[in-house]
């Protein structure tokens, strides 16, 4: 039986430290996890409760669009955390921030069409646009502009991606820099804002608070501590309603109802979400600190999602040997840069603090020890 | 703001029946719905008692592939169903098949490339191959075949998607035609399994009991009763896991971890299951009886699933029209066969009998009435 050319895409090199991970624990020793992309935590208990109370309901298809009472609540959340008055209409509800890329990338661009994004970035952007016949266009990104694009690094594209705060940068754009870029290329931008609600200063600025001319693209995975449920949304311009229904109607038919209904319900669990933000704030002052005195000082300034990326340049050529080092001796899985940039990733480590403080605290000790047992002349 | 080419999917007619219909409720009227196609029961209750069980876990991202005990399940109903020994590591969880058919389009075939299906048929099949850059060919069929596609009807094609028992006729292909099927069309078959299960004769033919080059794609949306909770499968040759493995994590990451849960408990849930099917079997009898006696006597073989598709040829060139008369006057609303076949969908109209007894009893009282009042000399 063949096989597309379009299918054959990158592998996650993560996966490779995943499945190592896996398999020390399988062995019986003791892992802490600095890299994985998801919260330690489950759906906030409100949503939980909601679910439970559901369960006794069909729970069939919904509408393609997602239900109403969820896309006016996500329309709410706009003017809570912006300030920004959103038609609920243009919110369109889909199976997780994926189902949304998938969306918006068919309804925008064409087959051949050249869509860009920086370098380091997530993954899944590149390999998507790959399996969806369109050519992703990496843009390598500099330190001093916080591992953003900038518009005079663009070439010649039809599409742009950013996101602000970046993964695995935690780099965000400030509203000077996003609009700049939304002006260069206003044929199609997506801003894919799913780490949006985890700050640690100055809260992320949303494309919609600059242009209606973009495709916003969220999700509850990670502000609300949903990953496994798979329930996202993007924001559109109105002449895009229609187009994106009917693709999603034939799609996705709908996004999970069950998680629409958690979803629904997480949107006013503020309390348990807030205190889950100020643990990811208390874990990123402990690696602020902690990182540094084990030996990784070049890192990008973290100023939201749940990750620091460092340059390991002056221990490695090879963050792949390196980051298997790390798990082995030091029994802490952290990710080699390849995934996010295939040309610099060789010399860069992006270290996750999702998970409980105490994890964190036990990991900062087993990675010093390890540096300082691996550099003992400096 | 750029709106592709590709994006431009064609909108579903049955749309307008379901808003119209919701409308009519909303003025007050009782409406008897045979137009959608899903089953009017939840998920059984062993999959919501799972569920409930399963909300104090942190239900975060499972891998790619899905739940290593939900692909061995599934592996045991190909045992259970067909006797067909099956490895569960060619077993992949979906997002619904919906996911299933995204992962199996880009992993076949590319951009350009030529794939066909019979007509009448799923509606979604053409639109996501239109919204992937794949041209869908729409191969009329013939009542004398059974609504399918025979491999003399078959131009130059990469590849060729099966549905049996098919969405809207309700018709299967036996051994025999199956085998002719996927021996025209080698290099790249898909066989659409979904209304597996639900047979009132002789039980459907898996394509994996003929050969193992092929994709299988199924669900738990119909048999399993689990519509809103997206979750379904694909069986792939061996030499495809690792693709699609790929493809999925970037596509989709992983289907929804609650449905996972929920469909690997549905398995077990036979009892509940079959009843549900033993009211299928009653509806369709009713089906049968009524709809000849309405005037309704030129209908495919209603081998399985839970639709019944009328040739109206001789009441009407305009189905669209009948379809809304029919929801104004009798309070009834059906398909109109456009969706299904752009070409003679004009002259057929779908009846979907998978709600309970008494709505399918109370429906062709209605028809009956109807049709007598519409056609006083008949």
């Amino acid at each position: 039986m063949q096989r597309s050319r379009r299918g054959e895409v990158d592998p996650f090199i993560v996966m490779d430290v995943v499945e190592a991970a896996r398999q020390a624990e399988e062995a019986g020793r003791h892992i802490i996890h600095m890299e994985v992309g998801q919260p330690g935590t489950g759906a906030p208990r409100g949503a939980t409760e909601a679910v439970a109370a559901s369960l006794r309901d069909p729970l069939g298809y919904t509408v393609a669009l997602g239900l109403p009472a969820l896309r006016q609540g996500i329309a709410g959340l706009y003017r809570r955390w912006y300030g920004v008055e959103l038609d609920p209409a243009r919110v369109i509800v889909t199976s997780g921030s994926s189902g949304a890329f998938l969306l918006s990338f068919t309804a925008l661009f064409d087959a051949g069409d050249r869509v860009g994004m920086g370098l380091p970035g997530y993954p899944s952007y590149r390999q998507i646009l790959k399996a969806l016949s369109l050519e992703p266009i990496g843009i390598q990104t500099r330190a001093e502009n916080r591992f953003q694009p900038v518009p005079a690094d663009l070439p010649e594209l039809q599409g742009l991606i950013v996101a602000s705060p970046g993964n695995p940068s935690g780099t965000m754009l400030d509203r000077d820099a996003l609009a700049a870029l939304i002006a260069a290329q206003p044929q199609g931008f997506v801003s894919d804002e799913i780490y949006h609600g985890l700050h640690y200063g100055p809260r992320a600025v949303s494309a919609l608070e600059i242009s209606d001319e973009v495709h916003v693209i969220n999700s509850f995975s990670k502000y609300f501590s949903m990953t496994g449920w798979r329930i996202g949304w993007m924001v559109v311009p109105e002449d895009h309603i229609r187009p994106i229904e009917r693709l999603a109607q034939n799609l996705f038919i709908c996004a999970p109802h069950v998680a629409q209904v958690a979803a629904l319900a997480a949107l006013d669990c503020i309390d348990e979400l807030e205190a889950n933000r100020a643990t990811y704030a208390a874990n990123r002052a402990l690696m602020l600190e902690g990182l540094p005195k084990a030996g990784f000082t070049r890192i990008a300034p973290p100023d939201g999602a749940f990750y620091i990326y460092a340059d390991v340049s002056e221990l490695t050529q090879d963050s792949r040997a390196l980051a298997a080092e790390i798990l082995a001796e030091a029994g802490v899985a952290v990710t080699p840069g390849l995934d996010f940039d295939p040309v610099r990733g060789h010399q860069t480590l992006r270290f996750s603090y999702a998970r409980a403080t105490a994890d964190i605290e036990e990991g900062l000790r087993r990675l010093q020890a390890f540096m300082a047992s691996r550099l003992p002349a400096l």
